[in-house]
């Protein structure tokens, strides 16, 4: 049996179990005899131009395995995104020269929606090119705004992570605010899709309960129904907890966060939107507030990642090698959503021109009518998301993340 | 045999295991025949001067178990500060004359080092007045800074939080440093004393992994030798991970976070240190940098809380009831530390005004001698302290915290 490497290359914004995938993608590799080795492409498809392969059969079975609670991007991820054909043939032909030397027979690109496109690209690509070979996808972003699959590994885990430090952070606001912050103001990620912000209302489970208001991307920011709402529960619950997307826009298409001041610097205030409310707050109602910005920490917080995340993203990884094993290209895994009671689901498979650069925003109906809250139909979606708490392992106190040798195979181009 | 009330007060800013020692004061209050009842007063020490009691016996004994992983303050904390007796001699009349009417025969005074200067003066007062009422403190800050106690619980949870924050950011950071973000600052608590900001050191186990640089409250900030060692960092690292207490100041003895510019409302700046850090390096480097703000979620992060933490939280409540069943006034059980490997430690008992306004800060030798990291020294004393993990049960993707019924006893006076 002729027998063949993978390249396997992590793409974007790292995620809490990015790894998972890349664990799933490795030992099932090691399974089938086919596959030599998964070379992991060093900082995303750059390592591939840089010819900078790392060798995974140096690498332990317990290393591999601890890749599946090990956040971030064990081989180094990339913001790089390839021209046009078009433009730098000679880029592409460095892709297939290096691939080629390294008998490298598919290729495996774990990202969200660019990368993706980048995938479908690459497939026909390769094709015209002569190269034997595959391209084949494999989903991730926390933003969930990927098109076809259910949903996308990675927001499982930031959508718990959320929701349950908006649920912490209001047990705290509402124990204090008879005499002191009575507002808090938590700011989420998510620069066009509210899918996180909307995760965060899972936290509620009753309307005296925060988080009492939601901002999302998808609704323009309306400044008096907002601090109406805002003094409302004051009023009425005796403090107001607040989840803020980073992609709120105000009624004229601007980001909130860029209606700011300027900093010591002279530059445009560098706080996101959270400041910017918070300021808004104060200056229309005079009440204390406090805000955070979660930040990388969100995405990063794989001490409590959703063990469905976690299972989802494993899965993906394993059945993009057997896509590879069965000769497809230009595929991608996907979830599909078999029931919500009990929550079953299964890995498919979608054409990947049929995921490129289609961004899913959260639907209208997900969204209540005020704009401020999740509908049932939204929380019916969201909550398996987060089912299973998927706990690293610690030592001293502190999880035990890996990082693997990261050795790289010798040069051949 | 004489039964009688004990009256519970939170006060000051709520912990990840406050309710903890709540748990502990009522569940060993339970197993002593001479006490009838725990009442809590509702937001702290206002609610005995507006006779607000929450009656805990309606409470099932599993959700009163339950407050053991529950954070916040279950029966409300306030910041509030009696003035001195000869200014309003009134106010603590009141007080003798509320807990007098429920046949209250101790106080307990769960908090800060303000709470226990309040508890000392409560103490003095009402063996002045002639009132049977014993005055006992109950520590907790998470600011660390209380003296004779070995450390506060509220501590510890809040260090492996943020220790395990900046680990998993910094496994991020370093992930992507290739291509994009290579300055990462994730802002503390802790606005006079490092201890918070020191905890996060634990995350580093080499030097070439984040948090490379810590800013501490005890050292002024320097502005040449942080670009320097930013620069060093990125450099020599490929990422420069930062931990910055709020309560930074520079030469000039001005917090840095006030040293911003103005917001959009003209306000000063709104964002604390970590967006002024931000700013700085951009200007001085160049660098793309992302920053997070913790703000109230490092106090009330329990679902990671240090089982340690929730350990000593509950012995000192459990405690506090024994020296009020042993008729002591004018003290507080404290921690004992009896070794470091094992770590083993024990209750004992302190005066309160031994420990009342006593600011504990960081020993000088607990910062390296570049001001930018911790000691061994640190890393010995702070290491127990995050030690084991107290996991909420969860429910449906969530911790199950409890709310407590709060129903009042009747007035009497």
């Amino acid at each position: 049996m002729t027998t063949s490497n993978i390249v396997y290359a992590q793409s974007g914004g790292v995620t809490a179990v990015m790894n998972a995938t890349a664990c799933g993608v490795i030992e099932r590799a090691r399974e089938l005899t086919q596959f030599d080795n998964v070379l992991c492409a060093k900082n995303g498809i750059v390592g591939v131009l840089n010819e900078e392969l790392i060798n995974t059969n140096l690498e332990s079975a317990e290393a591999i395995a601890a890749l599946r609670h090990t956040p971030s991007g064990a081989f180094g991820s990339c913001r790089y995104k390839l021209k046009p054909y078009s433009e730098n043939p000679a880029e592409y032909q460095r892709l297939v020269d290096v691939l080629t030397a390294h008998n490298v027979s598919a290729l495996l690109y774990n990202g969200g929606g660019d990368s993706q496109d980048t995938s479908a690209k690459l497939a026909q690509i390769f094709k015209e090119l002569g190269a034997n070979i595959q391209c084949i996808g494999i989903p991730k972003t926390i933003d969930n705004d990927l098109a076809i699959t259910d949903n996308c590994p990675g927001f499982g885990s930031v959508a718990k992570y959320v929701a349950l430090s908006i649920k912490e952070a209001s047990f705290d606001v509402a124990s204090m605010a008879a005499t002191s912050t009575k507002v808090f103001v938590m700011e989420v990620m998510g620069r066009h899709a509210g899918w996180i912000a909307a995760a965060a209302g899972l936290a509620q489970d009753d309307p005296s309960h925060g988080p009492h208001i939601i901002l999302f991307p998808e609704r323009a920011f309306d400044e008096q129904a907002f601090i109406g709402r805002v003094e409302h529960c004051v009023k009425e619950y005796g403090y107001c907890s607040i989840v803020v997307s980073e992609g709120v826009k105000g009624p004229d298409g601007e980001f909130l966060s860029t209606a700011q001041g300027k900093d010591a610097f002279g530059h445009s205030q560098l706080g996101g939107v959270a400041p910017f409310l918070c300021g808004l707050i104060k200056e229309r109602t005079g009440y204390k507030y406090h805000y955070a910005v979660l930040d990388y920490l969100q995405r990063a917080a794989r001490h409590v990642a959703s063990q469905v995340d976690v299972d989802q993203a494993y899965e993906l990884g394993k059945t993009a090698v057997d896509f590879a094993a069965a000769g497809k290209s230009a595929v991608m895994p996907v979830i599909v959503r078999d029931s919500n009671q009990p929550y079953q689901w299964h890995i498919d498979e979608a054409g990947l021109g049929d995921v490129a650069n289609i961004e899913k925003t959260l639907p209208d109906d997900y969204i209540t009518a005020d704009g401020f809250g999740i509908t049932e139909k939204a929380r019916a979606y969201l909550l398996p998301l987060i089912q299973g708490e998927a706990y690293p392992p610690y030592v001293n106190g502190l999880p035990q993340y890996v990082r693997l040798q990261n050795q790289l195979v010798a040069t051949r181009t």
